[in-house]
């Protein structure tokens, strides 16, 4: 089985979203920082441009993604990214009340589910097999977190001050809640910092 | 002249207190958290025991301090320091709205600075010479970032989560703010991380 991990691009103030939905220009300035080019599974709307340090990174975790538990708002955010979301054929669970009306699958995978996180994330591993699964960002890492589902958390820190927005993890009930010492992979642009969760003592 | 420098122990969500001034037992247990020991100028009340690099990066800070800007909470939360702040004899300015009634100096030459906290950290950036100014912890912090006059941010990340409490920036009102790439430390229990200021573009 492979792990629950969850990944979001922060600043330095623990913002994935500036105020009024500002800022994805700063958070996300390092996926086109730099001279390596790797592709997503829809190289015409997104190759990343990055250093090697990140090449790498991004690679490892495409390569080791085998379904991922996302947001109703990211996927209306997004027009449900067309129906071809960036990681491919990859099983994708959205969390949602209610499925969207008339959705058809073309390229990737959607499943809708109307019975919470817990559940989302539990139909996720199955799918993924062997691989991980991959959750959020937004308010699904914190509830991940509070169901105790999730074993790894990769902050991509990005070196700015936002001022306000979404925060990346905000009244986190189960807190306070330990890791272990992270491994950090320093990029152009971005400090990657990968936190693999550690049992409470 | 020297930098005026902000550093904090702060949780992976942003705290540098928990819930209830709660996890203060988590936010600086890297402190004691090695072999290395490292003497504060009051050795018998406060002498870190860390990793090597954590030791390394301590003895830098201590000794390129050459004044301290500190908030009246604070001061007031540690009794004065008894009088003997662990940085030594070094000047310590404290913004407060009212000095303390019958204060005498004893060890740490104390200023009660009643104009703001720009004007302390003027004062303070005469005092420490070719020396830093340490500014912090506390909402002083967003406040010299605000004031343009923050060159270094000194992040001690602690791989826990609080769930709430005393955030380190809060509502920074000249955001976005930009840093570059940080000087990366990984320590035992932290990971630091030296954030210096670049002009905004």
């Amino acid at each position: 089985m492979g792990k629950v991990v969850a990944q979001a691009s922060v600043s330095l103030d623990g913002f994935i979203a500036g105020p009024g939905s500002s800022g994805f220009d700063r958070l996300f300035a390092w996926c086109t920082a730099g001279e390596v080019a790797t592709p997503s599974a829809q190289p015409d709307r997104l190759t990343y441009r990055t250093s090697a340090e990140t090449a790498g990174y991004l690679r490892d975790t495409m390569a080791r993604t085998g379904a991922l538990v996302v947001g109703r708002g990211q996927f209306d955010l997004t027009g449900g990214w067309s129906g071809a979301h960036p990681i491919g054929d990859v099983p994708v669970f959205v969390v949602t009340h209610q499925p969207p009306a008339g959705w058809v699958n073309t390229v990737t995978p959607f499943t809708f589910v109307t019975d919470g996180v817990e559940s989302a994330i539990r139909q996720a591993v199955v799918a993924a097999g062997a691989r991980d699964v991959g959750v959020g960002p937004g308010s699904l890492v914190g509830q991940a977190l509070d169901l105790g589902l999730l074993d790894e958390l990769r902050l991509d820190l990005v070196p700015v001050v936002l001022g306000g927005g979404v925060r990346m993890l905000d009244g986190v009930g189960s807190a306070p809640v330990d890791f272990g010492d992270p491994e950090v992979i320093a990029g152009t642009g971005v400090t990657h910092l990968i936190y693999r969760s550690v049992p409470t003592i």
